[in-house]
């Protein structure tokens, strides 16, 4: 028997009307591409993403088409997103950093039909038009002033564009499964891959994130999301702040320390959500300037692990809490956040650290697992060390355009690709990489963590674990180290350094000192290419 | 074109499943029926409530057929829940405190097969057995010792029911539109209706109802439901404290101020829901026995109008934030939340009261609106006064076994029966029901704010305004008194207490001294009784 509840699909139009019904004088206010600060409301907003979607449509947008967006966090930007999904079009974000080839595969692999942009992109999309046939216009988000000089083919300022446009149009209507936006993953190993998003998927993600066991968000809250727009749906941002009708402070393309830093304070910010890197270039900041907050409480870290320099500083000189949190384009992204329980709250601050610095534990919506080689479920017990996989009402089923091939196991998860232990309380511990973990009789080593160790070496500059075949074994750890300029090293000092801090098993057969270790675009490890250096590599115990 | 993300139905058995997987030894305590205080965990809820299903597809319970409770708030209630739903059966929560002939029509509309009840009211049940024949078998919740004395015929104890079933059954996997819930409404005119919940909307109304802007509830709360499981579906939070993975304290029988404090001290309380009545005794006793609490931080309080005595004694006297909500059983309930916005906190405390003591306003996920007689939407001015209507993922679209009864307008909004202004906030203030409101010239008077001062004036004891027939202006509001003992006023005396109160055109038309004032069921003033009495009356205006 069914209920005889309404029928309200989950759109993404609804989370924008609620902002303009209840909040629409809560600001966005934007670092502009051009410059200037510029302050606009949700009611704004949501007028101009209508009269944007009015535009689309004359344009000739039909649901399901493709419309990208390469842009700066602004609040143009986000007009740009629910104008497209509110007419059941797709947001097809594109990352700015990947490579040329990388962009001119995912616009062709999506077909994008236009491309709205920023004034900082214009030189670099001009170049790569031409490999991209299926885009008939560019849209850069400035008014015709700013379009002074710009040579990009078929373009228009966005403000012309919409001038003139009725805020009368037809939005949402349509099954809450319909496509919303689409985001490429830059993955190591073939070409990228595209998760296509759903109306239900990012409402029910944003439900999630504002819930106060992961993002804790209210209107109480201004959000300053240093997370790009084009970067996982914002970790949802855009949509869980005019949920909620949270001020936002965009900071458009300056996310260097003392810039951040202006915005937080003129703007009173509360929260912001960021990669480490960025935290690190405003704690720098801070520390060099002698600064304080006056309003930042809340500061949430993904897209890498949290080092341990960035929880303790931000807390200890400047009293603002660092949540860890977990996940990825695949997951909407935020699956885990390292909120404690009430148990570890109350232990003293250092004994904290270590769960804080954790990926962190799913909330409602998101199931996990770790699972051995063959499949099978490990313990939760924060020792069986396995592949993480996760399932949930936001986690993908299958990749844009590979529909045919199956990616989910027959329980219907998903494999992150991460080697993890999950404790008993749901604390992921991400470990590995599955393809860098090492496989040695059987036993999984963390490459991470002996590499991590290696790093510290007073002599180190950088350093690499990989795993070298080994006719027993299977695999075994080789050391790579990238000395310090001037240094010179034995294996036998790199060897002590470990010894006692790893398992005896875990030791590496070998320590090479190499000149270089290749990076990849994201200024990770690139250990496909290193693997594939040494994969005929004769380890001296072999 | 439909996004690639998993069909994860949001079905209720993974509210506890997850609370099973990540919050397996949180305390579910309860003030049993028997009278000790019993303990127990949502891992071992888990585990019983899957055996109940057992014991119910053993007994020959299909998915859709109606299973009710009659219980108060404990750990064998919540088991009921889960268990009863997990096999998509619709748990049907019957309300102890209606009258016999009501409870028989409700059981016998809904045709329920069993019904678990309490020690408390197998009295009662075996006298209305008898009239409820769809009725096979009885659980009392309870063990074989408790069974002494039950003369209730088809009775078996729910500990020997579940005892020796297994715990391994298939829960959901099923349409998430599947019916979970059934609760009747006791309406004021004709026969109680159902509302059927579904597992969407219950799953909806828990995740909108644990965000920071309306319950805000996580891990680190300690939950204490005073609104009775049988009460539209105890505002969410059998759903929310699993959910999050909240400790929750049970009260069983015993509201009374006394018992309720000794829970919240013993056990830590740091969250609780109820109705004025019970802060009201509660209030008292902390006054009386000059009481200061050591965790309790939050109340919330709905059902009926947050009197101000109720929101500053907690506040003044005992540190307690009070959250005034709204809700019905056609809206899941919680529709509501009159948390202020930043502008408003920063007002003298005096003036945010009146914010305060408002039914509040809306979440993401729940549409207003105000509509005069012909339907048309008036401004959210917090002037105009209009019928409030409401729209959204959980709000009802017909009722139980009324389904050709098209209940919503043409935008698909349900008409709460409320009178209410709205303002640009989304605060609602309800200032009458729309069958009480007295409708003089096409314009409305508000019954309860004249009837309110006049309640106020010192020799009345009880007030009561209806509408009276008159000629030109159609209604004229007619003025009810009781005076107290002993005590006696002319019309004069209260028409000047009036005066200067409430506008000139609502002053009412006459005054008349009564011996008594009918009340309904739940001790408020009976006006369809009072206005059938007065149906003929003729003012001395007419």
């Amino acid at each position: 028997m069914q209920g005889l509840m309404q029928d309200w699909p989950l759109t993404l139009d609804r989370v924008i009307n609620h902002a303009k019904a209840w909040h629409p004088n809560v600001e966005v206010v934007s670092r502009s591409v051009e410059g200037p600060i510029v302050r606009t409301t949700y009611g704004q907003i949501h007028g101009r993403a209508r009269q944007l979607s009015n535009a689309l449509l004359a344009l000739g947008v039909k649901p399901g088409d493709r419309v990208a967006t390469m842009a700066w966090n602004t609040a143009r930007h986000l007009e740009c997103w629910y104008g497209i999904m509110g007419i059941g079009a797709i947001c097809h974000t594109l990352n700015p950093r990947l490579f040329a080839e990388q962009l001119t595969y995912i616009v062709n692999h999506a077909e994008d039909s236009i491309i709205f942009t920023d004034l900082s992109f214009c030189e670099n999309l001009a170049n790569l038009a031409p490999t991209m046939p299926t885009v008939k216009k560019f849209v850069v988000l400035t008014d015709e002033a700013g379009m002074k000089g710009v040579t990009l083919p078929n373009a228009v300022s966005y403000e012309s564009l919409i001038a003139g446009q009725s805020t009368d149009v037809t939005w949402g209507d349509f099954d809450e499964n319909t496509a919303a936006g689409l985001c490429y993953t830059s993955g190591t190993t073939g070409n990228p891959k595209g998760v296509l998003y759903s109306h239900r998927s990012n409402f029910i993600h944003s439900l999630v994130g504002i819930s106060p066991g992961m993002l804790s968000l209210s209107d109480k809250d201004v959000v300053l999301p240093i997370v790009p727009l084009f970067h996982a749906n914002a970790w949802g941002l855009a949509f869980n702040c005019p949920a909620v009708g949270a001020k936002m402070v965009m900071p458009g393309p300056k996310l260097d320390g003392a810039s951040v830093y202006e915005l937080m304070e003129t703007e009173g910010v509360t929260f912001s959500a960021g990669v480490p890197t960025v935290w690190q270039m405003l704690l720098q900041h801070m520390d060099t300037t002698k600064s304080k907050f006056s309003t930042l409480k809340t500061m949430v870290v993904g897209g890498s692990a949290l080092p341990e320099a960035i929880l303790r500083g931000f807390r200890d000189r400047y009293g603002v809490e660092v949540i860890s949190a977990w996940g990825m384009t695949e997951t909407s992204p935020l699956a885990t956040t390292a909120r404690l329980t009430p148990a570890q709250l109350k232990l003293p601050y250092d004994e904290q650290v270590p769960y804080r610095l954790k990926a962190g534990r799913p909330p409602v919506g998101v199931e996990l697992k770790v699972v051995d080689d063959n499949g099978n479920t490990l313990p939760n017990d924060g020792k069986s060390v396995g592949v993480l996989m996760v399932k949930g009402a936001y986690v993908l089923r299958r990749y844009f355009r590979a529909e045919d091939k199956e990616i989910l196991d027959s329980e219907g998860f998903f494999d992150t690709g991460d080697v993890a232990t999950l404790d008993a309380d749901g604390f992921v511990t991400i470990t590995d990489r599955s393809k860098d973990v090492i496989k040695s009789g059987g036993e999984w080593i963390s490459s991470i963590e002996i590499e991590n160790i290696a790093a510290g070496h007073e002599k180190a500059l950088m350093a690499c674990v990989i795993g070298a075949p080994h006719p027993k074994w299977d695999e075994r750890p080789l050391l790579l180290v990238k000395l310090k300029e001037g240094q010179t090293a034995t294996r036998d000092e790199f060897l002590a350094h470990l010894d006692g801090k790893i398992a005896k098993w875990w030791m590496p057969d070998d320590v090479l000192f190499v000149d270089d270790i290749p990076l990849g675009a994201t200024g990770k490890l690139d250990k496909k290419v290193i693997r594939l250096a040494y994969k005929d590599y004769k380890l001296p115990t072999a």
